[in-house]
């Protein structure tokens, strides 16, 4: 008999989360699932992996009955710890979500959310990110189960070779209000970075980030546009960084040494 | 009179590693340098930012001298926290290392040294990371230096609007044997991921990651392939992770809603 599709979640919200439940309850119908995340909140530790201590794993109960694992670290450490060590067989998906707020343009490079996801793409998975644009734990997120279900979906009956990676967004708006669903490519606007700089008791200076994330592109084509504009956003990641555009590849170079 | 050109300089090693050392003597021909880094060893950080704690900031002496500043937080952090609050005015370049260790192909995704680079593009300036291949901290590193300062003072006279954030990696070998210097890009090695299960002096278990950086690339035009082959790799990076040539972007998914 063919085993049903294995479907290996994680977040960076952490375990405890509301967002990773609803992500756990909306995918129990499309196959097995087995969560491994964060023990606690792990934004924006992009693709950090813990290097430096041993990592313990712990069983979670919600509401009475088991729910998944818990591991001192990042979403990228989850993910890896998963499928090279703590799973029987290797997933056939991997999602990370639901974040508790958006995760569109320079904010995937931060996010670990998408870094869970990522892990799945660099083992040869199909994954997909998800996150939602209200950074409220007390919402209704049925909808954003239901929508990411569907895609979940389409990704493991995905055969092609080359895997993907996906970075979901959806709209912090009632179902009805939802104006369909949009490929879209990353906004370039980032933060205004700021810190504030403060005196503590003993009158030593620290500084708290307290930037801004700013919307400075209006492209139609762009993932905080489609958002914003209630679409919900799916973007397509890659992983390699290389440039091959770049202005400064010359032969000025080949004088250096 | 037209000031010098301001250097920022961080790493991921820590202010007290000797590659940042090598880095601010190197650079200080070319103009003002100024660091800025984190307080201890970071590696493995990626893009991770510090915003569940305040960062505080450090004058740090190195033999009997103002070496620079510590910060309580990521490579990412200390460039954000330079620029936007504690320089007087914008780098004319930013450069992370010398990091020990190389740092190609995926690496550079999870790569501290990088990341701070990174930081700099962000941030409109450019920007370099500079890894050599070998992790001793006894090292001669004066070839690296030298030429870290040659491709430095090509950045600074960079004046293309565009601007450009290289990953520089540096072979672990004598001048006389260095062969060159080419623009190469990043490698499709990866790690084989692993985790060593121990149990702790109270027979609770727990996970070291011990995971294996594998060539399997033996593509001539890329980073690992250059520095193994005795050459300085010098691949330009981009910032933006969307993926244009997706296969999966299609139109099945307008029926999802």
């Amino acid at each position: 008999m063919k085993k049903r599709p294995l479907i290996l979640i994680t977040n960076d919200d952490g375990i405890y989360a509301p967002g990773i439940e609803t992500l756990k309850n909306s995918l129990s119908e499309l196959g097995e699932v087995i969560v491994i995340a964060p023990d606690i909140q792990r934004s924006a530790v992009s693709s950090a992996l813990t290097i430096d201590k041993p990592l313990r794993v712990y069983k979670v109960n919600k509401n009475g009955e088991f729910f998944g694992f818990s591991v001192n670290g990042t979403p990228a450490d989850c993910v890896k710890l998963a499928i090279s060590t703590l799973l029987q067989r290797k997933p056939d998906l991997v999602v990370s979500g639901i974040n508790h707020g958006k995760n569109t343009s320079i904010n995937v490079l931060y996010s670990g959310t998408v870094a869970g996801a990522t892990e799945g793409l660099i083992a040869g998975i199909n994954s997909m990110a998800v996150s939602h644009s209200s950074h409220s734990f007390d919402l209704d997120l049925s909808y954003a189960g239901k929508i990411t279900s569907r895609i979940a979906e389409k990704l493991i009956n995905n055969k092609n070779e080359n895997k993907v990676l996906l970075n979901v967004n959806i709209p912090n708006k009632p179902e009805s209000d939802i104006k369909g669903i949009k490929f879209t490519k990353l906004s370039s606007s980032k933060w205004a970075d700021k810190y504030e700089r403060r005196l503590d008791p003993f009158g030593n200076e620290y500084f708290w980030f307290a930037g801004v994330y700013e919307i400075t592109s209006s492209d139609p084509d762009t993932d905080d546009f489609a958002v914003d504009g209630g679409y919900v956003s799916v973007t397509p990641i890659r992983l390699n960084m290389y440039e091959e555009n770049s202005s400064f590849v010359n032969n000025d170079f080949l004088e250096l040494i």
